[in-house]
Parts: C-alpha cells; structure tokens; sequence
C-alpha cells in the first residue's frame, strides 16, 4: 500500500496575550505529510487514528511564547497542536495495547499518529515553576469501554473525558453534599458547569445556576436546575438573596459572581473554584479585586481551589467505571457541536474560545470519523 | 458581715461604627452596688470572684447598636461587659463545682458575680441570621488546673485561654504542617501569631512572620522565628518572594499581606484566615480589593476561614489537657501587659484596641487579684 496523506493542524506561531488566534497564521493546516499505516515503525509503540479533536480552553495558555511561565507547559511551535482526543488503535508494539483498542488521551492534531507522539512532546523545563503543569507528563492515554452504539464516541470528549471528569473529581473530593442542601453553580450551561447542575440534582440538592443568555437559562432548566437565571438580566447579588443561602458555590468564574456568593453563603459552606473565566483575558490591574473575603472566617468556609490533573490519578479510575453506564441509562446528558473534518479543526478552536465552556450549543468537538 | 462594694464596667451605650469607645461614656466605671457574697442567694448557681478579665478585639464588635447584624450578638447596652475571665469559687450550690475551682469563661466586668450571669445575658434573637454567633451561649465555664505556682494564672487570658486555643485548634485542625515545610505568620507578635509560631517550630517549620515594629520583629526572632520583618519597612511580596514559596499562610491582616501571600504560595498549599485586622475599620469601598484569586486553583490551594467557638468542641477538651503543662514546662512562651484593678479595665481595654492583637507589649490583662 502506498503512503497515504496524513493531514495535521500545526501550531505555527505564538498567540499575544489577549489576542484570538488566527486561523491560517497561528493555527495552520497543513497536508504536505503522507504516512503508510501498514509499514510505518512502531519503535515499541503503537499506532493510532484520531477519531475525534477536543478543544478545550486551557489549550488557549498553553499556545504562548515558550518564555512566559503559566500555569501549563506552553505548547511547541512548528508542532501539531496537542489537545485530548479519542483514538483506536490500528497496530501495536505495546503490551497491554491491542488494536481495535478505544483510547482517550492527549494526541497531535493529524490523522495517523506513532504513540507516544513525539514530535510535539516537550520534556519538563528544569526553569518551569514547580507549579506548571508538564501537560504532555500528565495527560496519558486511557483504556475506554465502547458504548457499542449506546452512546456516541464523542461523548468521551464532554461528559465521558475530561470535563465530565473535571466535574466528577471535583464534585466528589470538594462538595461534602448532603440531601437539601442548596449550590449555586456559576457558567451553568457549560461543559463542567452543566455536569455539576446534574451531580447535584442526583445528591438531592436544590440548584441554582447562572449563564450569559436566555437560551441558555432554558438549557440548564432542561438539565434540571432549579434556578436558572441570566447574569446579564438579572444580578448576581438578587437571586443569591432571595434563594440563598448557599451550602456550595462551584466557580467557573470568578470576579462579581465569587463576591456576590461569598455574601450569601451558609454557615461552614464550601466552595469549589474549577476556574474564573470572567478573567481569563483581564490585565491584573483592571481584576475585579474581591473585598469580602472577611466572609470566609466569619461563616467558617472553606475554599478550595483545583486544577483536573491533580485529581486524576484518585478519580479518573472510578469516573471511567461509573460514569459511562451513567451515560448510557441517560441518567447524564450532554450536547456536542460536531465539526466535521480535520481542517475544521482551527475554526472549531477559535468558536469554543468565543463561546468559553459557557454555550448552550454545546461541547465543541472535531469529529475524524469521515476521514 | 455587712454587704461590701461589688464595682463593675457597664456597657453604656453602642459605639459608632468606626469609632473608638470613650471611657466613662461608652464605658462607665459604677461602684454603686453592693453584694454580701455570704448570703447572696444563689438560685441553684454558684458565686464567682473575678481574679483576671481579658479584653479582646472581638468584643468591639458586640458593643455595636443590636439592630446591627454582625457575626456575634451585640452586648447589652446598660448591662455589664462581658469577657472571658479568669474566676474563683466562692461558694456554690451547683453539682460539679467546688469553692475555690478555678474556671474560665465569660462574665460581667464586676468583683463578684452569681453564676450564670444573668443581667448581661441575651437569648438568641430570631432575627439574627444564622452566621451570628450567641456569645452568651457559647462562652462556657472551663474548669482549669491549679498551676500552683508553675506559671501565674493570667495566663489562662493569654496562652493558655482564647488566643492560645485559637491558635492551637485551628493549627491543628488545618495546618496539615509537616517538618520542613514554610510557613507565614501576618501579625506574628500577635497574642495568636505569637502561639502560631512556637507552634510552627515545635512542628519543624521554616517560619516567616509580619509586623508592625522593629520591636515586634524583635520579640518575634526571640520566640524562634526565622524570617521576622518590619512590614511598614520591607514590603511583602519582597519577603516572601526571596524566601518562599509558602505551604502555609496563616493570616491575621488580609488586604495586602493575603494578596503577597497569594502570590507566593506553594503547590498544594494551605491558608487559614483567623482574621483581617487591615480592614476591621475599612469601609467597604475603600478595601484593598484582592485580585489574585486565580492562584488558589492555579496551586491547587486549600483556604480556611474560622471563628473559635466553632472549633471549641472539638479542641477545647484537648487545649486544656495539652497546652497548660507545656506552658509550665516553659515550652511556650508568652508575655503579658497587667492591668491593675477594676477601674483600669476601660483603659486597658482601648489600649488592646489601639495595639491591637499585634502588641510585643504583650496580651493585656486586668487584674483583680488586689480587690
């Protein structure tokens, strides 16, 4: 067989801080690669077809200049972008890895892939704080069970990867939630927040939860929040009044939405920061600045805060055993935005980025299947 | 025997917000009663001579207008001041107390007292929320151990009471320390920050601590402290970036020390907040306003807040048994301002309020002991 075209998204130059990436500049499709599946050397590993791209935000830090520390390892210029994927295995060299295998994990953005990749693959930087995470260190390739057709692949992408995963953990080390008790979860409608609504509606919680438009409150209604409201209409600060007091607050985002629950916990509440994306793009002099964390010792609270790799290795075993029939019986929704085509895959990046995690349209994946 | 003078501090009436109290208005010396301590009827209770009061800073809040909410219920006005006090027994018709126990607990600011107090006594008020806490209900009697001459009894008011149990029980509860690690102290002259770093040390810690003077720093380097500064001289964040990272920040100043410490916490790190004295007489759109709460998922941190009471059931048994035989053994150290008789007490108390807890004059004391 000859070779064959093997087409990849290359991160091609680093994005300036504050700046969108720019399709074609940044982020560059590229088809002058070609691969023979059936010859290629394994070296000891094995090789993979990428089925489906997962781009996620925390993706967006690591496309900067190598030179700026962060809380990620910043990704190689002139590589394949790296993101999670769900792959299956054509040929293996590997024990333990057979081929039809289904695998959820970090990949290059091109079709066929020799495991572990390398070419974007980055060795932890002796000058990295020891706070940065060394991405291509942590994110390993998982076994998956396929669903067999009761449910789609792609769902190992939202509620069944790592935003379901970044919920379970988190929801499940953090919340301490009793029956009756009432969470109020910021950026509702998106992939995380969306998954925590429904933890909560299952551990008997009242829920309240905030999103950016009123198509989205419908969303979270429809997920079974009890009060879902829009930011933009209606403040913060009146709806935790008047359906406080809160037990949990599970922050996405920070800013205006953290003070305004931090006046309205509950005795010994706890509250959970995932992240806080109403700053993610805002110079630190222009932050909001929180001026109530007097609340915090006089309700008796606990905050914590968390970043998904470091729960991993506690979690992700049993999320993967009880999540996916969870998924199948429908006892957890979900809804995808499928871009279809590799060469999608950079508008696919930029339209998550505008819509955050925050969109009733769904979590965005780049779908390989067709190619 | 003829009835003898019972002088007392009376509560006179509520202290503007942001005000200093005026002695001899808001706190007025009254030596008009008179109690025969050998007849007095004792209801089923038992009569107490004050030997030590101990004027904190958290009794400032309660001497507010009870229509204000706060975290503790307000005293009553017209009534005696309450504090923790160190008491004798004199006489007692209650089960389990004997003439001459030794206890400590609240009472009325007044020589002699049948227990419970009743004329300063507040039922829980409905239109409290929940987060108040019902002082009168919370301050119980301790029965303490008789030193006999191993360490002075005023130092069940500094040490061995509230600040040494605020700083052991929270230490132990969240500190989580282990030998070699780092830990920062704000206001680390404090009667609490004091507690805090001897307690570090015995731990095996690396210990840095903030305050106000080059006195304090002093006092400080002689409890053990490794990095003691002068705040008002050496900024923050210069401090704890060429000494840190920190896996520990207890906080007692908030504003801009919490921001520094914020800045420079470790990995997995851990910050208790026992209290914001920056911004205890801050309006609130004048607080400082804290920008970097990213860091506490950034670093994966844990926060803490607390108030005593909430932690006494757990740790007051344990305190009480533990911390009095190391202070005998000279273990622990601490050093107390004493106050002499009744009528110095309103003096004493603004004095403790302008030091505030961050006094190397040491924790202040009224003694009773001569009257």
């Amino acid at each position: 067989m000859a070779p064959i075209p093997n087409p990849r998204i290359v991160f091609a130059k680093p994005i300036p801080e504050g700046a969108w990436p720019v399709i074609g500049e940044h982020l560059v499709y590229d088809d002058s690669r070609t691969i023979d599946p059936n010859t290629v050397p394994l070296n000891g590993g094995y090789l993979t077809k990428a089925l489906y791209f997962s781009p996620e935000p925390y993706m967006r830090v690591r496309m900067r200049d190598e030179n700026i520390i962060d809380y990620s390892s910043p990704m190689k210029v002139g590589a394949p972008v790296v993101s999670l994927c769900v792959l299956k295995v054509l040929r293996s060299e590997k024990e333990g890895i057979e081929p039809g295998d289904l695998l959820y994990g970090g990949s290059h953005w091109e079709l066929y892939t020799v495991q572990p990749y390398v070419e974007a693959r980055r060795e932890r930087d002796p000058s990295w704080p020891p706070w940065t995470i060394h991405i291509d260190g942590f994110i390993v390739h998982n076994k998956v069970p396929d669903p067999k057709g009761a449910f789609p692949l792609y769902k190992y992408c939202s509620l069944g990867g790592a935003p379901g995963m970044t919920a379970y953990a988190s929801w499940k080390k953090y919340a301490h939630a009793k029956k009756g008790e009432t969470v109020f979860v910021s950026a509702g409608a998106s992939a995380v927040g969306s998954m925590i609504i429904q933890f909560a509606k299952l551990d008997g919680l009242k829920v309240i939860a905030s999103a950016g438009s009123d198509a989205k409150v419908e969303y979270m209604r429809s997920l079974g929040c009890d009060v879902p409201f829009n930011y933009k209409t209606t403040p913060y600060k009146d709806v935790l009044a008047k359906n406080g007091p809160i037990d949990i607050y599970y922050d996405n985002v920070g800013a205006e939405a953290f003070a305004a629950a931090l006046d309205n916990m509950a005795l010994f509440g706890r509250i959970i920061i995932c992240g806080q994306i109403a700053e993610y793009n805002v110079a630190a002099e222009n932050k909001f600045g929180i001026k109530n964390t007097d609340m915090i010792y006089k309700l008796n609270l606990t905050v914590n805060g968390f970043l998904t790799p470091y729960l991993a290795e506690e979690y992700a075993p049993k999320f993967f055993v009880n999540v996916p029939p969870m998924i199948a019986e429908g006892k957890l929704k979900s809804e995808e935005r499928i871009y279809d085509g590799i060469e999608s895959a950079p508008q696919a990046f930029v339209d998550m980025l505008k819509g955050g995690w925050d969109t009733a349209n769904g979590k965005v994946v780049v779908s390989l299947v067709n190619q």
